[in-house]
């Protein structure tokens, strides 16, 4: 993005929903908002070329004109998620198919297959159009790929590039039938053509057939992304380029791979939790974006851009839309600012009347600027521009790991538990961490950790040889290890480890687990230091390691639940199980303290999130107050938002937030 | 239907499924029943056509005879609900398809699609053959045209009709996609052969689009019915034709624009609930059915007919078949006469050995004659008989507004909360009036209001310019309103008034909503007169209205929940909640008591329900004990049904019906 | 299978799954565990026949060489429950095809229509060239054809085969019409190519085709069986042959009718269950399997195999798994030895790497040799073999009548109550006779009751003239009878018989049923003899009957609720609702104890398993404690397992079995 000392601030603004004298409007209360950059053209396909090959642009110069004209910069957005009706007209091999083999229609978005090759020709030809015009201009600071790429699909050209893709992955068929182990069921191919998407099958289906089949969407979908990446590049090198991560188990994106090819890591985030939780969920979002950067780039400062969030209002899982209290928009948006987001951008500026998403939040609402939402928006513009001071990266000596393979491998049928989620692994552990005040970054095997004093694997089920050995080196060099069930379960195909669970982990762990006990929906399991444990336990049998905490009744009563290993000059711990939310706290707090690290602001109440962003020759404290009433935090420093000197503590009124510039030296 | 002053009675009579010589004894029970009137042919065209072209009708020929020779009338019905298998395996093209794109097979009843030529082309051919030979036959006192519609279907026939109507009520593209908002998503179309039904698709549909296929199919199949209509019109115009209705938030029917094109409103009602719910359902589906036959015929009496009901069972949500206790039965029947009923209908009369439906109950079971359920069916006849006397109308003050096109833009994805219901919400306030002994009238936007006090409006999401003015007229001459949460928020086609909810509304009801807070499933909102909350609270602002009562606690609290607006001549009260069943029951007995407007029957203890019918120079007071204790009521009159005199009050059994003939002058 | 004085102790071997170094620390770990019986080849397809008609048995006959070496026989599998890659390339036709429409691919197992005649042609192919090869060969003791057969499909080629299998069981379209009850929502068929499976239709679906359909596939399948074991018994007729059932009430399979068919009942037993249920259901699937297996052979002991369980967890319907505490599987495995058992079969021998059972539990685990569960088989290898001279059969007085058919028509949509299901109702009287001690067999409407004297029908819905002669002769010869509700409703074509229920057991219980009253969930009826009742109550007139029992509250309080009737000779009960556990095994006792019958082993605590095996001049009771403390039970012997003799009693240790050698004359 374009080197602007300001802290960015907007949304996704769609001017081809209003009529033109609408524009002066939005331009005014932007202004008054101190919003200085907004996303362009996200679903404007249909307007930008009505009828293939004709394109109608001139109403985005003129926005652009006008945005430019008030010192707004832009994210040029490709409208490639929303093929107009005329494509899937022209085109309805390039549909998308479900499993069962439904062709799915026009009337949403993202209706098209990203393997279908007059998609990816129609993309292009609009993104040409696009960078020839706009690659210049002036108020274009960031090109915008797609939307939330997430799709997939089991198309005949679908099935053709899978087995394209196999062939390059796996070599021959010989690699493709050991990796898949398909001397099971009989499924042993001897043809490429007998190799097929995983369509609705009769019984459980192949787990390496479903691992590859994500695998592959993450690439092809890259690819489409590469695609026009490059075309954008090809008209103006100087203009960076990205697309908006879309988060959830479900995508089929490998984000950490994807950072090494984006500009600058975006993240559209949107919490599900009502309570502490979405505050909690918002840090791991940061976390995770802060890692992804830094994973594409390892000498940065870890820096990314929060590109979404709902201004206003939470998606609960049962389809609600719950309102947020006064003040928590600020917080939120700070709460990124504190964990490495360049601003705070949201979707979308103005309410739509209708569309499907005619109810989801915006910065000026259905009311209009007469609205508490509106004014809370101007509060928030105010609050960016007085912390424009605030750079470098956050301070953390505790990396977890994350690993998108993981994550997708526990999604398959056919394991001992129903409940094995490798992202509820991560945020159970982090949840952890945040209660501790720890901080903590986000890694991906084989990333560099020098920095960091302990390695959190949280049911990391995939190790291969080359991870192992990023693990090993790690602790037999004195770093500490938190691994917890089901790490190092699978190689890299998802095949089991044999001989003892956890396979690839079992000599740095010291332990060999014989027997998995998965708890059922109901059942908890005691811990001998007075927690309690779910969803998982285990046999584990000591090959090395001391016991720290065992569990108490049930067939593994007096067995090592928790357990700790010399390995080397370091030290790895184990955890079989689950704890509740306060005996994980205990554990991770006990962990890091022998690892040596203590919390951020040691005497932070409870409830309140500290985080501290260290830039050349400064130090910046972010305190958010989650609670419902006023919180005494001992710190010191200047409140960039008030002013205010703080001398040995600050009392923080409910839902506030203080970011002190801390004293040097 | 011709003139005959006794109430009707009798049910579905299927003599097909049985050899000739049961229809003998058929006719002997009906007979020992007073059963004067019976519906058939409804399933029979395999039978009147077993093969294409060939007609096999001297069995209905020799049915229709033996009822008239016994003097019971015909309901004779048009058998198009369920075209013979030869007629599925002839036009596989006529078969429905569902969303997502699976082809529907014969097998069940209703496996043809309403739009399909050829399926309008036989329903055609069978109806003009049985209007040919019966329309002058003594027996058929009524047609009955085909059997609930209430399919939909999403074949090429239907997308070709689809894009017919949709140019006909938007003119052109531009207005379908101002009407769409299709400039959201890029969904901007620009060929008509672009725009499809709303199929499976890949996230979030069009609410424009699912909105218009709601009301295509209303159109559809109304125009399915009045093909069939006109040429029973055409055969003998004496004959009045008519079809029933089936009620249920799924059908793609608006009921009230069909009332214009029946002869008589004839509704299906089959309750859900097993409680005293059962009986508050069963006079709301009394209610609607009088307020359509009132929309379609403004001038008369709103007469209507019950045409099916179980004798004795009740259907419950889960599956299974609830047996109704002693007495229901009759006090079911004459619960819908007193709210305007030509009598009570039944499905069916004889309960079959198999097929689909072969545990729905009927007036003559398995069991046969000898059995509780037949012993009651005689008892319910010889009631009947005893009131041919009661006519005229029901005696009601209030008018509840009801509107197909609300209660299906509210079902629509991408709400605010997952659980609005325009139909929840109309019978939440029916219940609340039931409680309340008050009695209620349903009406439709439009319709003369001259006879009201007060208006209600529950949840009457959609409301357009037209509709406004008559709000307000209503209201600025000096009646008074009760709006529901959510009531004029959007236009005609599903989009949102801007500036303030609820937009059309706003100025009538005084206030101005900023946001919404829908409530999560489990959470309730106190309410300052005592009472909770459910489902959804709001920030009312007023801008006018007078607080009448307030939240307590939650982010709402001493926020205004229910308000109250002197405007013009009148009173507009807004309700920004769902309160419980008793604040329910009281906030409306102090609107009507605002409005003028008491109980039917005051002093009559909570369950008994009482229903006033007057008709010329006379009245009939309704009462139905449906509590489990004998109850005193104050009344005075002579009971039709046992010929006693009441004098100041009667003493009703435990599930006892009163019937009291009121004293004139 | 060949005759040998040993128990048969294996499980399934794939030794195509590992590099042939493995199979020689097969063989050594089998021969340490006495393993003498293993399964081999059942998904071997795809390495047997790998491309069309070339053929790669080398493999195998090296693996039979080296088990028969070991002296370990082999079961030997035809392969055809999973197809290779190949074929389902090159017979897209042969894929199956679900009631929507979707046809499945390849990608797990069984995908494959079994009335596909390239299926069958395939399928007949690999199974003649195995029968050349192997058929003599000296390892081979039973051919085990395909593998749980029970799939369904309602493709083209199904379609025909249909209505080829419905033309001969209804002779012409008058008896299918009749049978059918057609005339119900105008389904009259006049061609029989207007007859289509029960494929996706607009609501209920006809009872007789879904019935019809499921009868349809069960003679299908057992063709595709028959076909190959024809062509195996032609190449010798001495190996006996038989396929393994798979249990549960979605399988379209009359495993009685299919008795008839193989050498041997063999039968794969998966409880669901994780407490004392596990052992009861496993004690049921052991009384089936003999039922069964006497069905097939009246004459003979009713020996049976169990083919496969799980060594070492339990399947749970949330889709966990369950690890078995330690004792378990050997107690399981000679609970089914005690009910006929020729032994102990598991699925499988050694865990393997990945494939989609990759976490089944194996005799050889993940984690080797070194492990529990292996020292377990170690262990049930031993005890095993201390069993050899346990033979004939299981002493039982009491026979309950299970019903496929009766189990299908009860799944069907449009019955009274959605929890209706003939294996509950099975499973339901089977624990109560577990609970008291009494033995019991399973028997098939006509099989020979002379040496029961009590019968039991558990809502054993269809009840056809022949059925019911088998019933009334029994109880007026002087036999017992215990019917339950839904028993005898309707006939073979699932239409209800007339005039009052049971119809078609009417007169024998000397009850005539008027009304049905099904059970809301979360509601229980009380009886009077204290106890409670679930699902279902109905009025029940007596007829000649004394009630034993009556409800008390509710709408049929002081009405039978038990009744008693003396018939000829004998008596016939009547239970008209679902009693609880303990009221059930109360009511049992009594009934068996009027009938003469008592426990197996009187005294015996609860939760000790008693059964008694009788051979020629000697009989062995086994023991089953499955609590967790040590029981005292009342028995004389020599405990074959650990030599002890037994005097008065016996202290079984929590989780032991004692199999007593009891005492002559």
């Amino acid at each position: 993005m374009r080197e602007d000392p300001r802290l960015r601030y907007g949304g996704d603004y769609n001017p081809e929903q209003w009529p033109a004298q609408v524009w002066r409007d939005d331009v005014d209360l932007m202004r008054r908002a101190r919003v200085n950059l907004v996303t362009v053209g996200v679903f404007a396909w249909s307007r930008l070329e009505p009828e293939p090959g004709r394109y109608t642009l001139d109403w985005l110069d003129e926005v652009l004109d006008l945005l430019h004209a008030a010192d707004i910069q832009v994210v040029l957005a490709t409208p490639t998620a929303s093929p107009p009706p005329w494509f899937s007209l022209a085109h309805p091999d390039a549909l998308p198919v479900t499993a069962d083999g439904v062709r799915l229609h026009h009337g949403s978005r993202d209706t098209y297959c990203a393997a279908a090759p007059a998609y990816r020709a129609a993309a292009a030809g609009i993104t040409g159009v696009l960078a020839a015009r706009y690659a210049t201009h002036p108020a274009v600071a960031l090109w915008h790929v797609h939307n939330e790429y997430g799709t997939s699909c089991h198309c005949r050209h679908t099935e053709v590039a899978f087995r394209r893709w196999l062939a390059e992955r796996h070599g021959d068929l010989d690699g493709l039938n050991d990796a898949w182990c398909t001397s099971f069921w009989s499924q042993h191919y001897t043809d490429w053509a007998q190799i097929g998407t995983p369509r609705a099958t009769q019984y459980l289906p192949n787990p390496g057939q479903l691992l590859d089949f994500r695998r592959f969407w993450s690439d092809t979908l890259l690819a489409a992304y590469t695609e026009q990446r490059d075309l954008l590049r090809a008209a103006n090198p100087r203009v960076p380029v990205t697309t908006n991560y879309v988060l959830g188990d479900w995508v089929p994106v490998d984000h950490a791979r994807w950072a090494r090819e984006v500009d600058l890591v975006a993240v559209d985030h949107y919490p599900s939790a009502v309570d502490i939780r979405a505050e909690q969920q918002s840090a791991l979002g940061a976390d995770l974006a802060r890692g992804w950067a830094r994973h594409g780039d390892p000498d940065g400062t870890g820096a990314w851009l929060l590109m979404e969030t709902a201004p206003n209002l939470i998606y609960t899982p049962g389809g609600r839309m719950h309102t947020k209290e006064p003040g928590r928009l600020l917080r939120h948006a700070l709460g990124h600012v504190a964990r490495g987001s360049l601003g705070a951008m949201f979707f979308q500026w103005r309410a739509p009347r209708g569309g499907a998403e005619r109810f989801h939040s915006a910065l000026v609402p259905h009311a209009g600027a007469d609205s508490r939402v509106y004014r809370e928006t101007v509060r928030l513009g105010d609050a960016l521009a007085r912390l424009a001071e605030v750079r470098g990266t956050v301070e953390a000596r505790i990396a977890v790991a994350v690993d998108a393979a993981s994550s997708w491998a526990l999604r398959h049928p056919g394991l001992p538990s129903p409940h094995l989620d490798h992202h509820e692994e991560v945020a159970a552990v982090h949840r952890a961490l945040w209660r501790a005040g720890l901080s903590c970054d986000v890694t991906v095997g084989g990333d560099r950790l020098d920095r960091y004093a302990l390695l959190v694997l949280p049911a990391h089920y995939l190790v291969d040889e080359r991870t192992a050995e990023w693990v090993y080196a790690h602790v037999h060099g004195g770093g500490h290890l938190l691994a917890t069930y089901l790490s190092g379960v699978a190689d890299a195909h998802a095949r089991v480890h044999l001989d003892g669970y956890p396979g690839a982990l079992r000599e740095v762990l010291g332990v060999r687990v014989e027997e998995f006990h998965p708890l059922a929906d109901d059942d908890e399991a005691g811990l001998s230091d007075g927690g309690t444990a779910r969803i998982w336990t285990e046999t584990v049998r000591l090959t090395g390691a001391r016991p720290v905490a065992t569990y108490t009744g049930g067939p593994l009563a007096g067995q090592p639940a928790v357990t700790r290993h010399r390995f080397g000059a370091g030290t790895a711990w184990y955890l079989s199980t689950r704890p509740d939310d306060a005996t994980y706290q205990r554990l991770v707090t006990r962990v890091a303290g022998h690892a040596g690290v203590g919390p951020v602001c040691p005497g932070a109440p409870a409830g309140v999130e500290a985080v501290r962003r260290r830039g050349p020759g400064a130090s910046w404290l972010f305190l958010l107050n989650h609670t419902d009433r006023t919180q005494r935090v001992p710190a010191d420093g200047v409140d960039l938002l008030t002013g205010a000197t703080v001398v040995g503590g600050v009392d923080l009124p409910a839902g506030a937030v203080a970011v002190l510039r801390e004293p040097t030296g």
